[in-house]
C-alpha cells in the first residue's frame, strides 16, 4: 500500500511505504516553515533542493543540502524551512 | 504547487514538483510490472529499494540498485518491475 498524507494545508506532501528496514516516506516540501513533531527515530534525507534544520536541543540553524541527512530522536520536535520546493525520504526507526 | 499523480490503478503514485533544472517527480512504485511511456528526456533515480528496467532498444533486463540511475530518451517507453516497494526520482530534461 502507497499512503498519501498532506500537512500544512498541503504545503507538505508524502507517500508512505516499507522498506526492508521498516516504515519510510518520501515527500515534497514546499517554501515556507514547518514545525514537526516525532514519535519514533527518524533519519531524514534530502533528495533534491535544500532544507534549514533546526533541531532538538540546538540554539541554530543549520542547512542540508541535497545529499545530506539529519536525524531527531523519538518524541522531539524539529522545524524546518526552505525557499525552495525540496524532495526528501524520511526513515523511521 | 506539489501535484498528485496515480497511475495502474494506484500502484504507482508520484508527486510533482519544480527544481532549479526544472520538472520532476518522486515517487512510490509497487511490486509488479509496467510500462511507461516519455514525452522529455528523462533521468529516473532509484532512492530506495531496487528496479529492474527493460530500455528502449535494449533486449535485456538491467538491475538498478538504491543510488543509481538511467535515462530514458523522449518519446520512448520503457519497462520496469519490482519486487519490493521502491522510491525514485523522476527529473525531466
Amino acid at each position: 500500500m502507497i499512503t498519501e498524507n498532506q500537512y500544512f494545508d498541503g504545503n507538505v506532501k508524502s507517500l508512505g511505504f516499507q522498506t526492508a528496514e521498516g516504515k519510510a516516506t518520501i515527500g515534497i516540501i514546499n517554501p515556507g516553515e514547518y514545525e514537526f513533531g516525532t514519535s519514533q527515530k527518524e533519519i531524514m534525507n534530502v533528495i533534491e533542493g535544500q532544507l534549514s534544520a533546526l533541531l532538538p536541543n540546538e540554539n541554530n540553524w543549520k542547512i542540508y543540502k541535497a545529499g545530506s541527512s539529519f536525524e531527531v530522536k523519538a518524541n522531539a520536535s524539529f522545524k524546518v524551512k526552505t525557499d525552495i520546493q525540496t524532495a526528501y525520504l524520511c526513515v523511521y526507526k
